[in-house]
C-alpha cells in the first residue's frame, strides 16, 4: 500500500481550499490547452502567476488577466520557487529546462508520461538540486478550475513538497498523493485511462449491436451507462480477491458459467452482423483460465494471464 | 425507438407494485439458481405459484413454502393461464414443452438467448396458440425480490401480455419493456453484457499494471470504479453523435489526440511486463478510423468499423 505522508491533504476537491494566508505565487510552463485552463484557475484564486509559453502569443490572453509573462524558461524559473510544467510530452522537458538552474526549485510536472519516464525525470530534477512531484491529470481542460466535476490530479514523489503546496496544487482540481515513488501518479493515471478504453471497447461493440435495428442510440445509452456504473462496483470485490488469493471469494457467476454464457454474446454479435473482435481476447483469457482448473473462480484469474 | 405501449408499466421497481386485486396464480417451469429465487419471490407476494423441474427434488423446498408442485410440464402448464419459464437454454424449451398444450396461455420465457433465438421461439409459441413475451434478466439470483437492488428484466413481444401481467412481473424485480420484437429484450440484455465484459477486460488489465507494485488492489479499486462510474456517462455524447451522423459534435479530446497518447498506455503496459492484448484491438481501430480522416471527431467511428 502507498504510505500517505500527508493525511489531510491526501483528497481535497477545488476551490475548497481557503488559504488562510496569501496565495501562493508560482510558475507556470506551457501554455496549451491544458496549461491555459490550470493558469486561467490560479489566476482566478489570486495566485501571483508567473508564464512561460516558446509561442510566446499563447500568453497573451493571460497577461490581460494579471499573468506576468516570461520572455524565457530561465526567467520564468527564477520567479518562483514553484514551478508547474505541462508540456506535450517527457521530452519537452528538457527541451524547455536543459541548461536553466532548478536548484531549490519545487518542480511539478504535470506532463503525462509513463512511470519510468517520472522516475527518470524525478532522479533528473534532484541531480539539478529541485523537489520533483510528478502529477497525471484525471480531467480535460473544461473541468479545470471548476467546483464538483470530480476533477482531480494524481501526485507522487516528494512528500515534502506535496505538503507544502498542495493547497496550492489543489487550486484547478483535487489532489490524490499516491506515494512517494515518482512513477505511481503515471501509473495510477494510466490504470485508470486503460480501464476506461477498455470500458469504451464494450460500448463501442454494444452501440454495434443495435445498429440497424429499430432502437434509438439515446435509447439504449442511459441503461448501458447505468449498467456499466452498477456492473463498475466489481472492481472492490476484485481487489479483496487478489489481495486473499482465493478468486471463489464471493463469487456470483462462476468462470464456468460465464465461459459458457459467452456463446450467446458470439452469436448473437454474428447474428448483427458485428465483429467480436473487440471482445474476443478476453474471452480468451477466460477460457485459458477455466482450462487450468479456474472453474469454481470469479473472473479475476484473467490479471495473472496478462502479467508477462 | 421501440415503441412503447404500456406507459406506466414500462418502468418499475420489486415490491411496489401492490396489486389491489388477488395476486395471480401463475406456473413456473426451471428450478435452477434463477428459477428457485424467482419462485421465493412470488410466494413471498402471495401468488399463487405452481412449479416443475425435471429433476423433481428441486422442488421440495418450494412445495414446504406452499408451491403447489406439478408431476409433469403438461400438469404445470395446464394449472394457469401465465406460464413463465426460466430453464438453461433456448433448447431446453422445446424439450420440456413439446407436445404440451399451449393454447391460451402467456408464455414468458426467461431463458437467456440470442435476438434471433428469441424470434423463433415466439413464432413457436404462437403457432401452438399462445401469446409471447421474452426477458433478459440483468441481475444475478442474490438479487432477486430484493428491493432497491437495481435488478430488472427487459421484456419484448406481446405488448397486451405485459399489460395484463406486468405487475405479475414486477414481484421479482424491475420490468422495462423494450419493444414488440420478440428480439429485444434479448438484444438489449446482450448489448449491455457486452458492454460489461468490455469494461471487465479494461479493469483487467488496469490491476494487472499494479500487481508487483507497492500499490493496494483495495487502493487502486475505489478510484478506477469512480473513474468507470463517471466515464460511463460518455455514452450519451455517443448516442447523440451516432443519431446527428457528426462525430465531431461536443468533442472534448479528439481522436488524434487519443491515436497519439495511446502510446503511453501501450508503453507503460511493456514497462510493467503487462500483455495489452486486452487494449490492441480498439487502439487498431481508432487507428483505423484516424487513417480514413476522423481526427477531428470523438471515438464514436469505432463503432461503425464493427459492423460487418
Ligand atoms: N488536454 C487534455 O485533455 C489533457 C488531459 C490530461 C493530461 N493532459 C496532459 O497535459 C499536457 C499538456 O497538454 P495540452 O493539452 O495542454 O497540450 P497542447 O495543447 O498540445 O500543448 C502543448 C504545449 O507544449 C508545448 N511544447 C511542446 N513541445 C515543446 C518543446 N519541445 N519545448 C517547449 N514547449 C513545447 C507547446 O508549446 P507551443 O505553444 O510553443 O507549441 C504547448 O504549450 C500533456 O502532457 C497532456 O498529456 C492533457
Ligand atoms: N443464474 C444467473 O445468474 C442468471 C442471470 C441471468 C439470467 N439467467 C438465465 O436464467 C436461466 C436459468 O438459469 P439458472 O441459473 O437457473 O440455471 P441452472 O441453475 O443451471 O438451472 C437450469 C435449469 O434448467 C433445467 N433444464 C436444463 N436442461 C433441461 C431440459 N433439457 N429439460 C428440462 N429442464 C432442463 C434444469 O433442470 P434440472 O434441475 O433437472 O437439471 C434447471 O432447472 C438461464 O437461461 C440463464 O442464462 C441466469
Amino acid at each position: 500500500m502507498a504510505t500517505n505522508p500527508v493525511e489531510n491533504a491526501s483528497e481535497t476537491t477545488p476551490a475548497l481550499n481557503t488559504p488562510s494566508t496569501t496565495p501562493t505565487p508560482l510558475t507556470l510552463l506551457g501554455l496549451g490547452a491544458m496549461g491555459t485552463a490550470l493558469a486561467g484557475a490560479w489566476l482566478a484564486a489570486g495566485h501571483p502567476l508567473t508564464v512561460w509559453n516558446r509561442t510566446a502569443a499563447r500568453a497573451e490572453g493571460l497577461a490581460a488577466r494579471g499573468a506576468a509573462v516570461a520572455a524565457t524558461a530561465a526567467e520564468a524559473v527564477a520567479a518562483n520557487r514553484l514551478v508547474v510544467v505541462c508540456l506535450l510530452d517527457d521530452a519537452s522537458v528538457p527541451a524547455a529546462l536543459d541548461g536553466v538552474d532548478l536548484t531549490g526549485k519545487d518542480l511539478v510536472n504535470l506532463v503525462t508520461s509513463t512511470p519510468a519516464q517520472a522516475r527518470a525525470r524525478a532522479a533528473w530534477a534532484e541531480e539539478r538540486g529541485a523537489r520533483y512531484l510528478d502529477g497525471g491529470i484525471m480531467a480535460v481542460p473544461p473541468m479545470i478550475g471548476v467546483p464538483a466535476t470530480g476533477a482531480y490530479v494524481f501526485y507522487s514523489g516528494s512528500s515534502e513538497l506535496f505538503e507544502e503546496h498542495g493547497a496550492t496544487l489543489a487550486v484547478p482540481a483535487g489532489t490524490r498523493y499516491v506515494g512517494a515513488d515518482a512513477g505511481y501518479a503515471a501509473l495510477h493515471d494510466v490504470a485508470l485511462l486503460s480501464g476506461m478504453y477498455g470500458m469504451f471497447a464494450g460500448i463501442a461493440h454494444a452501440f454495434a449491436l443495435v445498429r440497424g435495428e429499430d432502437v434509438a442510440p439515446s435509447e439504449l445509452a442511459p441503461l448501458l451507462g447505468g449498467w456499466l456504473a452498477a456492473m463498475s462496483g466489481s472492481v472492490a470485490r476484485t481487489a479483496e480477491q487478489l489481495e486473499s488469493g482465493d478468486y471463489t471469494q464471493g463469487v456470483v457467476s462462476n468462470l464456468a458459467m460465464q465461459v459458457a454464457g459467452r456463446q450467446t454474446l458470439l452469436s448473437t454479435a454474428e447474428e448483427q452482423g458485428v465483429s467480436a473482435e473487440l471482445l474476443e481476447p478476453y474471452f480468451r483469457l477466460m477460457e485459458r483460465r477455466l482450462e487450468i482448473g479456474g472453474g469454481e473462480e470469479d473472473l479475476t484469474g484473467v490479471v495473472d494471464l496478462l502479467r508477462r
